[in-house]
């Protein structure tokens, strides 16, 4: 009988340099051989302890005899030095739940009112680099009210944001054309592009043929 | 006639702090009104220009008989504090391109042999903190082949990685699963297994039926 795999552990962490919203830390750890290691990382000054930091919006658009679209933001980042077509988000504020937070930011950024379907764990946003996380909140939207159709954003001081309606069908095609024209795409909406895509050709399920495979392969899972 | 709005421009930036990876910096940019702002933001000295920092690989295993599964990596990532589940990944060589590494990136951390099948343009990781910049690259693998059967990794030094075979069409419990086991899901991840979900309920397209919405609602594109 071999004995478990050891566990990599967090050791302790210094505080190299502090900015208003962001600081640069090592954190020492230590591997599954027992050796000591040092990871550099970026944390939020901001982040409340046991919370997501932020909500990122999935808000799928639903209209009559038109195609469901879903709603994207195009921005300034100053870190890409670049516009960006992202989701819509926004920092959760102290108290608030993430659901509130999604139709809140939505309802913001973009004008729309929603009515949230589905909130996902606590996610990682660049875990290779930083601690942020963030609740992925799927919105729906009947674009069909009167609210709805003369939708208007309501934009924090230093805020510009311009709101795009893509086809769902179409969303592929539609980023490389921004990422040609010189935008950056954010890598969760391109991830989303590619899982609609793919979706179009996956094998439909025989409930005729025996499942072979496991929920999840326990190999590899301790 | 009205004018184009005012776009933001970058000013300058300054380096706060800098790590061995890592740099904290301020940007000065003005806004479309013309003042003057301030950002923090996360650069990775390793940085090359005019390319994608790293590759992030979306794996699908096809076998004879067994379901689609994607295949997600499990690794302790000293931000987080934590382990996470995320899709392999690594940072690009000098020279290298996206679905050479990508390919290179799947062998070393899970074991299997892959063809590429679509590589994204670069997109941003986390554009509100930092600059990072990755490809997404679609990767398909036989899971018949001799070699794939006998997957064996090829980690290097100071990487610890388990490998999950997850069936597509049970994706979003599976991850819900873990994150409740207190494992950090990756945004993408959850992301990529949200579209997969909702893919199941987009209404198929009548092709009698007119296309009503443009491609892209041109009302706030500028």
């Amino acid at each position: 009988m071999t004995s478990p795999p050891k566990q990599c552990q967090f050791i302790k962490q210094e505080e190299v340099a502090r900015g208003n919203w962001i600081s640069l830390n090592k954190i020492h750890y230590s591997d599954p051989t027992g050796k000591e290691r040092v990871w550099e990382a970026v944390y939020r000054t901001t982040k409340q302890s046991n919370s997501a930091d932020a909500v990122v919006v999935l808000p799928v658009l639903r209209r009559n005899l038109k195609f469901d679209c879903v709603i994207l933001v195009k921005q300034y980042r100053p870190p890409m030095k670049n516009y960006t077509i992202e989701f819509p988000a926004g920092l959760i504020d102290k108290g608030e739940t993430p659901d509130k937070c999604a139709v809140r930011e939505l309802k913001e950024e973009t004008g729309f009112m929603g009515i949230c379907k589905h909130i996902s764990p606590i996610t990682c946003l660049d875990p290779g680099v930083g601690n942020t996380s963030v609740s992925m909140v799927t919105v729906e939207i009947d674009g069909d009210t009167k609210e709805n159709i003369e939708h208007k954003t309501n934009l924090d001081d230093g805020e510009f944001i311009e709101v795009l309606i893509v086809p769902l069908n179409q969303l592929l095609v539609k980023l490389n054309e921004l990422s040609e024209s010189g935008l950056s795409i954010d890598s969760r909406v391109y991830t989303y592009a590619i899982a609609q895509e793919q979706a179009k050709h996956i094998k439909p399920v025989n409930p005729d043929q025996e499942q072979i495979e496991p929920s999840i392969s326990t190999e590899y899972l301790k």
